[in-house]
């Protein structure tokens, strides 16, 4: 497996990347080639610094340009063609590269995704989904968490089939049970979205729906996919992103349950959805987040995750 | 004043609201006169037993039947004319009481509220808040949190004027800041509501409004009144209320900011925009629930808070 790197994304770049590929190297055993892309002249000195030596397993792609995080997406894109960002998509659109992974603009890594790599045929929108921590010690997904703030029943229904895919695939859960976010338990429950398609859930052969969830069980095992319009999860990741917060003001960051609500554990965001694996990271990705999204990337990779979702819609 | 306290509401009925209603007696100043609406055979010795008398400021008015909580309301209201909550809508209609509390079926609660004793001219739809503790020690208010799923731009704007009012009147903070509960911190984020109701917030000038919030800044002082949607309110009051629950797994429910998710401590749900006071209890209400919604209560007769409510709206 051959996975792109971008050293230039992240507010500590290019370092902690540098970091979390010294700790995936150190600690994994199943090890890919990774393809440092970045510039040359800053990325050598820290790879040398942390003894990683540029051999078959680690080569440095040289990128002369950066996007930056304000830099409105396509046209940077566009303009830039020797950024870090757009010389991955080329090389992975390529095939030089089996999957993609920056924690730079989450715009142009979008952008990319879905102009560069492209959405599955079939599929009506791409998704992001978020892992969910659950109290028994399990962990879940919610999606989509961003991509989609308005939706249609329809595509609730493909991130139902693209949720089960992930939690099949990269999650090892077999037979995923999928819920509903909703208001209320009973079928009918809930705005117009979730009216129209609690009955398309229902009657999916091809996912386990197990019907409504409410905001209070979404970290209690009654659900594995819980799928849910891009404003509402979005909104519903990012108050969970400050239950971490907020432990840790009460110094309780390292209790077993709320630390599990630190980004760094899951690393990245995939893009579901598209021809190929790409990871998008948080902008403070630390080296714990980048080795994990490594990670992350070898699953997609070794699971031929983008291959099965193709299947779902073509059959 | 006088309050009317639906005795046979909630799961531990009548011991709770009795027990709640000592608490109320015993602890607080200005005190009103409470009129304990429920079975007389029932009430009665649960009242000696905790030793409070019969007089001016305690009285028993006997409601021979009670709304279950399966019931469908409307059906429930209009037949069982006899039940405590039936009873208690008709004193508030007439006067008799100058606020309505009940911890029993919330649906009849509702039925009542907007049918019995009616919407404000001029607001579109009532709707129901909750408080919202901040790590700074305050508290704020996010609304709507279920009364209305699906909404439109002119309701989020009518929500700010009655959350801002609510805020003063009953939270002392005056000119309240309201923000936007959406996805990003930039004007034209979020879904088609959001961006709708943006500019609609920012061109009224009888609110105090600082721009959009974020589902990790909820419990941040970033603003005081926060409005989004039924749906997405109730999902994140939801999972709030989760939080206490993983707090008190975690043994960490005395926590000093935990602790303030508990509903005890906040009582019940007022309906913002009828004509009269009423407050909803949550099902599992127990004493220290029943006294603070009596206080509640108080605080929204002494402030005359529904005539402000009214004068918004015509002003």
């Amino acid at each position: 497996m051959n996975i792109g790197l971008d050293m230039m994304g992240g507010d500590y770049a290019p370092s902690e990347a540098v970091k979390g590929l010294a700790l995936y190297l150190n600690n994994n055993s199943n090890q890919s080639s990774v393809l440092c892309i970045g510039n040359e002249a800053e990325v050598t000195p820290l790879l040398e610094s942390y003894d990683i030596a540029t051999d078959k397993r680690v080569t440095i792609i040289h990128a002369e340009d950066v996007i930056g995080y304000n830099e409105p997406p396509t046209k940077a894109l566009k303009e830039k063609t020797q950024s870090s960002i757009s010389i991955g998509f080329k090389l992975l659109a390529s095939g030089q590269i089996d999957a993609f992974i920056s924690a730079g603009n989450t715009g142009a890594m979008m952008v990319g995704a879905m102009y560069s790599i492209k959405a599955v045929e079939g599929v009506l929108r791409p998704t992001i989904p978020t892992l969910v921590p659950k109290l028994n010690g399990g962990t879940g997904i919610l999606l989509d968490v961003g991509l989609n703030s308005d939706c249609k029943p329809e595509q609730l229904n493909q991130f139902a089939l693209m949720g089960s895919e992930y939690a099949k695939n990269i999650l090892d859960i077999p037979n995923a049970r999928v819920g509903l976010l909703n208001v209320g338990e009973e079928e009918g429950k809930g705005n117009i979205l979730c009216q129209a398609t609690y009955p398309l859930l229902k009657e999916n052969t091809q996912i386990n729906f197990c019907g409504n969830i409410e905001g209070r069980d979404l970290f209690k095992d009654n659900a594995d996919v819980v799928v849910c319009d891009g404003f509402t999860g979005n909104v519903v990741l990012k108050m969970a992103e400050s239950i971490y917060e907020i432990a840790a003001f009460r110094q309780m960051e390292n209790d077993e349950f709320f630390h599990r609500f630190h980004y760094e554990n899951y690393g990245g965001t995939p893009v579901l959805g598209i021809n190929k694996p790409v990871i998008i990271g948080h902008g403070i990705s630390n080296d714990k987040a980048f080795k994990n999204m490594i990670i992350q990337a070898e699953s997609m990779i070794g699971s031929d995750f983008c291959e099965k979702i193709k299947r779902v819609f073509t059959s």
